[in-house]
């Protein structure tokens, strides 16, 4: 992996500057505790799994402002000095606790806090909601595509569509540590060892005289994992001409692995190239497709029975088009040892450091999470764990290949009902007596 | 602005490098021509603003692949000399022609063309695609906010729940250049010149002992353009504490120059805060408003004549929420002189090196465009230019301002049917005969 440069610390919204300009002025800088969470699950959700949080830990540990941004900040004469000595010499020194990535986890749970003096905590509020909120947008949906195709190699083809190119690399991730095989985006390779997929565009196809001898060039050219593009012309015509090649490749050592279609009634294309395949004696060439692939297509080709072996999935991945959006928030929970909450209409909030105590069955099923205070205790499993303490992660980076197995763990217990595209139940969260009555104590300290 | 490092050369498909790796061990690299377009616009869509053009061709200009990249691709041992040669000295070096930014553009016109030899045109395509598309995609539907609300302040504050850090960034860019007034991305003032607007968060309001105190704080903090945000505890409340603050700020010669309410009724809000201001004497005091606005929250308030001067636009615009994505293409269009077409089912596109001339009536609104082939000669505006020649632009870039003023006027000058959220009839494209005779030509001479 090569060091690559972090999206610039500009990247965050004027009112932190605004807001810290303030603080600063007036030396507010006692500690300042704040929790990023999910508001609400959109319709048809039932989970989400955690995400993004090792991406947050690196921005934390290495937010610097270059020269080259102090000087274009003094040259909007818009902060005063202590404002630029302030962001000129900034190191977060803050502790950060959270959920672990690949996590299954619920609205007003928080994924992740910051404790630090209180212009640290603001100044990283938009970036740390920027990655945690995608990154977990994205597991969660990639989650849905998994089980609705159990056993089925899905892969990320998102890239293109993504908002972005840290969205495409972000997306990549996310959907490999729910579960996915692997990424078209090959800097997901070499940035996250994501493993990468590719097969031939039909412009490849294009430029040949005949796609026989694109498939011929193709195969020579990439002989190990061969996927031949089949649909530019003529789908079943294009897999006759697999059958037909496949001896004379073969008599050199080259073994097609597979076929994709992209275009058409990608199940009805499927079952006809299956048997085109059959009876040709390729039994093992698999099929894979791409084009409009979302949870529900996926669900509607396995109940079909459709002979698909793989699924290249874009924008309803990447762009996450049911639900583009988590409604979440970054919030002050406690500021100078006194809980906060806000109390606007209809976005109250639970105040204080909190933790999340999950139970689960006899069955190994997750059977109910409690919010609690951290300083309560409650049975079950606590899944708030420190993981920065002044600035440092208490631990070497988790691997991706740990956090996936940790989403598959997760959605192997998620409870049955949730496990369905459309959930007929909902989890059970409930908020014990000690963080209703802190609650209760901030409400009362608030004077408006 | 400081030189901000691109997005990595590995931004790209792995296809791509498969593809490549098989042209160049056919020395098959002839001149190729692709085009990418938007092949349908979504429901309630009526049009499209093109975008990202500049940062477009400043990645092809600038895209170089670092020895740190080829090492890793090396170490891959999926490719061969020829293709780590040919990565390793890459420069683009082909002709691009394109519509410029804030043009208003419609299905299957091409909003940018690539004429380069082939293995050069078909690894620049997953990063282009990924540039236009979201900066279109924003652009678009930016515009139809400020379509909805004439008059009105609009500003971005999508970064926190864009899609990643780089979909913050461009939001900003596409949305400025639509009309919008500014956006909350600091970088985007770096990187653009976009200007940086910003208020102040709640929690600000939350850490002090009372909002009076808070409010006071923030004004002297902040004392040029001092928004308040009132709606923390209870927003009349707030807003008579504005009352009673402003004669003491004034003294000290500071304007409170406006409110922002963030939650409950905005619309009953906003009434009742204007009231409340015009009592005590704050006339001058505008109210801006965020929280849940899209274009068709805006026409709603627009209507309904609610006092409020601005409003502060998120998710809704940063991930267009209602189309988080457009169907688009990248499409070869020639090859070695000869044009081509996928005849893929459903998805079959126009061959050829196209052109868009544009009619415009007495009116001075547009009246109807005309595709056709580059070569051919239609009456009105041809619209697609040469921006870029033998990889060096042909002209210096294009201004942000410029561009801005080229949307606001292509803006004004849509058929008002087509300027409504509900679009009741749609734009003429015509597809001319030489274009059509192309197609027949490209049929006649695939073989599949």
């Amino acid at each position: 992996m090569t060091s690559l440069p972090p999206a610039s610390p500009l990247t965050t919204d004027l009112y932190e500057l605004n807001m810290i300009q303030a603080y600063l002025d007036r030396g507010e800088d006692k500690e300042a505790v704040f929790e990023f969470f999910v508001r609400r699950l959109p319709p048809r959700r039932g989970f989400m799994l955690a995400a993004g949080l090792e991406d947050a830990l690196t921005y934390l540990e290495t937010l610097r402002f270059s020269a080259a941004e102090i000087a274009w900040l003094k040259s909007t004469k818009r902060f005063r000095g202590n404002l630029i000595d302030f962001l000129e010499n900034f190191r977060f020194t803050g502790d950060v606790h959270a959920m672990p990535e690949g996590t299954a986890c619920f609205p007003n749970e928080p994924l992740l806090r910051i404790t630090a003096p209180l212009p640290q905590a603001q100044l990283v509020e938009t970036r740390l909601i920027n990655i945690l909120h995608y990154q977990t947008l994205i597991a969660s949906k990639a989650a849905r595509m998994v089980l609705a195709a159990p056993g089925k190699v899905l892969s990320d083809f998102g890239l293109r569509t993504a908002h972005g190119a840290e969205a495409g690399l972000y997306s990549a991730r996310a959907s490999y540590l729910a579960g996915f095989a692997g990424a078209a985006n090959v800097l997901a390779g070499e940035r996250y060892g994501v493993p990468i997929v590719g097969t031939m565009a039909h412009s490849f196809v294009q430029v040949h005289d005949n796609e026989m001898q694109a498939f011929e060039d193709f195969a020579r050219a990439r002989p190990d994992g061969v996927i031949l593009l089949i649909d530019t012309y003529n789908t079943e015509a294009g897999a006759r001409k697999v059958v037909q090649l496949a001896p004379r490749l073969k008599a050199d050592g080259i073994a097609i692995r597979g076929v994709r279609i992209d275009s058409g009634d990608l199940a009805a294309s499927a079952r006809k190239v299956r048997a085109i395949l059959d009876a040709g004696g390729l039994k093992d060439v698999i099929i894979l497709v791409s084009g409009g692939i979302n949870e529900d297509v996926l669900q509607t080709m396995m109940r079909e029975g459709a002979p698909i072996d793989g699924f290249g999935i874009g924008v309803n991945l990447a762009a996450s088009v049911d639900v583009p959006a988590f409604d979440c928030a970054y919030k002050l929970q406690e500021y100078a040892g006194k809980p906060k909450r806000k109390l606007s209409e209809g976005k109250a909030t639970w105040p204080g450091r909190k933790q999340v105590w999950r139970a689960y069955g006899t069955d190994g099923r997750m059977a109910g999470d409690i919010l609690s205070v951290q300083s309560d205790r409650q049975p079950g499993e606590a899944l708030i764990v420190p993981v920065m303490r002044g600035g440092k992660r208490v631990a070497a980076p988790e691997t991706l290949a740990t956090i996936r197995e940790r989403g598959a763990r997760d959605l192997a217990r998620l409870p049955e009902p949730l496990r369905k595209l459309e959930p007929d139940a909902s989890y059970p969260v409930t908020v014990a007596d000690a963080l209703k009555a802190l609650a209760a104590e901030a409400d009362r300290s608030t004077r408006g």
